[in-house]
């Protein structure tokens, strides 16, 4: 017998966005070229911030720690379309012809309704699927999905077997609260994984003591399978041409 | 004791094909040779209407979301060799010096006989076996495999309880009839996973809301496995000069 | 207690050499480098020929449908350091220079002794250990091992059940008789899977059918591992002008 | 019902750096460029060095043995934003020009408390979570994770239980006491796997040893799982210019 | 309860150099300069060949069949830094400019101790630690695992059962006697698998027969995880000039 699908709503589409800066190749060209390349890379962000304004979407922009990627865009918009021309927009600008792709991930932010059902005209749930991303210091970005496997088999639990799972873990959440926000994004049928969860703390230690904690969680121990970790921290716009300078 | 072994009817061959575009390189050559691309390109396009117009044949450009790929094609054709023609033709083409390939698959439109036999000379399964695809705003499609482990073996089941879970999961399906439209391929001995799977929607959210809903029928939550995903925006051959413009 | 194991015949060294064409640069080079590049080549495929004839090696040469490959070698040789020279040599050809390495596989044709012990010296033995591959219009290749995991190890099972397992399997394959040709070749320490199966067929479609049936038969549904397929049509060296031409 | 969690202590955030030269361009470049790169390194070298006499931070630099990489830096500082600042300051770097991203990881300083609660302020305990890496000749980096998987599920133990396990571990640790200092970070949200053990020695063999004597306590045996291995000897700044000598 | 752990005897480090030759980028430069990093690579091998005279080390260099590589050089030094020294001599000579890396493999010759305690000071032990290897016409090598997974976890077993199933192991191999030779090198805390295993053979089959052969061992149908697998023939030194001539 299958068990009882869960009903969600669903927000704004969101793309995760990772590129490598070739470092060498932006040196090698003149200091007009890069300036150039600047300026309409900032102009880019300028043009984001005024959509933010009108919350007809948000964006985030951060560096990350390690070879996995230097840069990370969040960006969220209500149609799919609007990923796909932010994208192309920002690879046919002059500043992507020294990036290479290093990550994506494709999704949209999603409310499950295990503990009752949210109205979509609520105000909070607006806020909930609407989000305008915090600019906070740190952000930490992961795949995951829930197990299917032998005894452990998510798809296979009843529906109020997973609500209180979820309802345990969202516990150790709260615990968390104003330290981390977090905004989870499903991604059936988008990308390799279920969901993706973008995780934003003032204090980088917070990131890890959440992840570390929740581990331990039930639903976490037993069904969570988790994909590539990236953190960073965030690149403001008025930092962008120092971090760029050479 | 061997399972007995399903009965298919088997259509077209099927040739899924994303490429990621070097723009870079596509803004480095001069204006008369991108439209000179352009023009190649839309040509062969053009050809390709044709073929689907005489019904022998059929196929639709999408453009994937994220850094997997920037165009996937899907191709439909009564022979294989026509396919490697296809691609060799679009290899050799002037537009393709500018794509790096991304990914590929390699399937034939496969209806499975597990409830009652269909006769390929049926129109409605002539309609299955040789669609002409669907031209709708979105796309997902990733490959599949049923799963082959200890307790969880699809291909140790009885025919009649594989027929089971297949109705049972047909009806998820059918709840989303007019809102998706899904063709089934197979890929045994031809490409690295079973199954493709490739779905058509007005709204994007169908395609993540059918493929989760689905996750929880059994014969999904049980002996599902998955590949990678590619979702997309369709590009009709109208777009194609405005999204190529640098 | 160790399972006993199984003896086997074993004839010529198999190199399946799988490439990629670099379109881009096979067209920015002149026409009188091409012309010379593909008739070398055309003198290879005469001098592999010439062995054929001698019945002292054969080879086959297919077009890979998808981006995994465009072209496929396979190569039968009394030893293995002729495979490493024919690879060496092709490598320095002129046409090797546009081509990237795509994928490769060693092993040996192998005949297992699960069914009495055939002679080496018999004739029906030595055709099969030495075959002559047909030049039918398709091939599928792919890896295999038996699997090795908790209930389900092959190595564990005593050589009886073995011989079993594989009879019932050969009764599949029999009814391919005349529609699928089937080659294979053993891989214990010379590649990273156990086996190596290639199927030649007039009709694409009966390598799917073979590949899926096969699938319910014991032997593969509890014990088959699979690793990636390669579909192709044949390349007949009179249509190696038509192919390379741009 | 969800395991206790177990309480960290954390220091300093680490960075693991490793690259591959490029010895091709390294050697395309005039004598001039060479010394320039080598001159600025050593720079940042030294400015490295202040930093550790300040105790405001600690590094520490290895030739990574075979092809995975040939050069590791392990970095120690206060803030993950410093972490990033060094990396950027090196990818401007002359000598990263000649560099190829190899491999990279993300952790922070970790010390847990299953036996009873350090203080942070306690001095041993500071130098624990504040560490001067040893320059000692040989270092041996690898990720693990604690398994989570069907009856071995470490996350599903109890505090006692793993504080028992954890214990009869540190035990095979303290016999090498002298001979292999490690250094455990936690990677929980920061990177691909839940901890980073990076082990130094005066002999290279008893970096061999411990792993495998290890392998057979009781938590590594049913509970670790261990990624890449990368293996090294010291460099000292007044080695580098003989090793990037051509 | 952890089971005991073995003690070892470990002899040379060793590595195992997998490297692709670019053979465009050799034929495009003039004979000269292919002459003069000949020359240059095969002083190497006179340098080479000189500690292996003076049993200070040894080395062996095979040509790979297929394309996971061209070249495979082992070798075996009395310490760590000295494999590096190689390795770094190696990439700043001329030839190494036309070489891509492929794999490599970092370990020491191990002997372990199951049957009883060798003296490392006995002759017989010390040829076994101190190995010059077989310049034999063909090599198979290959990375493995001890099995860590449920019920078949060699590292919960009982010394004396992994002593007894080795013992039963050491059988099969003792009837290849005279027709393959084993070096065995461990790499815990050195590269991602436990063990290398590095059969020579005269006759290619061999490698196959014994490694097929030991599948069916108990402690290799339950225990063993084989990573990839390399077969080469024996590339002499005087054969190098025929091998690189263009």
């Amino acid at each position: 017998m299958a068990a009882e699908a869960v009903k969600t709503l669903d927000g704004w589409y969101c793309l995760h966005d990772m590129r490598t800066i070739d470092w060498t190749s932006w040196k090698a060209v003149s200091n007009e070229e890069r300036l150039e390349a600047v300026e309409e890379f900032k102009n880019l962000l300028t043009k984001w911030e005024a959509v933010e304004k009108t919350e007809s979407g948000s964006h985030a922009l951060y560096n990350i720690v390690g070879q996995k990627a230097d840069l990370m865009f969040m960006f969220l918009r209500p149609t799919m379309n609007e990923l796909t021309d932010i994208e192309t927009e920002f690879n046919k600008s002059k500043f992507a012809e020294f990036l290479r792709p290093a990550s994506s991930y494709v999704s949209v932010v999603e409310l499950s309704q295990y503990s009752g059902n949210s109205s979509a005209d609520d105000p909070k749930t607006r806020e909930r699927l609407y989000p305008i991303l915090p600019k906070w210091e740190h952000v930490s970005f992961y795949p995951m999905d829930k197990r299917r496997h032998g005894e452990e088999n998510w798809y296979a639990l009843s529906f109020k077997e997973r609500a209180r799972l979820l309802y345990e873990h969202s516990k150790t959440g709260r615990q968390y609260a104003g330290e981390v926000k977090q905004i989870i994004t499903g991604s059936f049928g988008f990308d390799d994984w279920e969901w993706g969860v973008t995780l934003f703390a003032h204090d980088a230690l917070q990131l890890k003591k959440i992840v570390y904690e929740m581990r331990f969680d039930e639903v976490s121990a037993l069904y969570g399978e988790f994909g590539e970790f990236f953190v960073g921290n965030h690149l403001a716009k008025e930092d962008v041409d120092t971090y760029l300078q050479v």
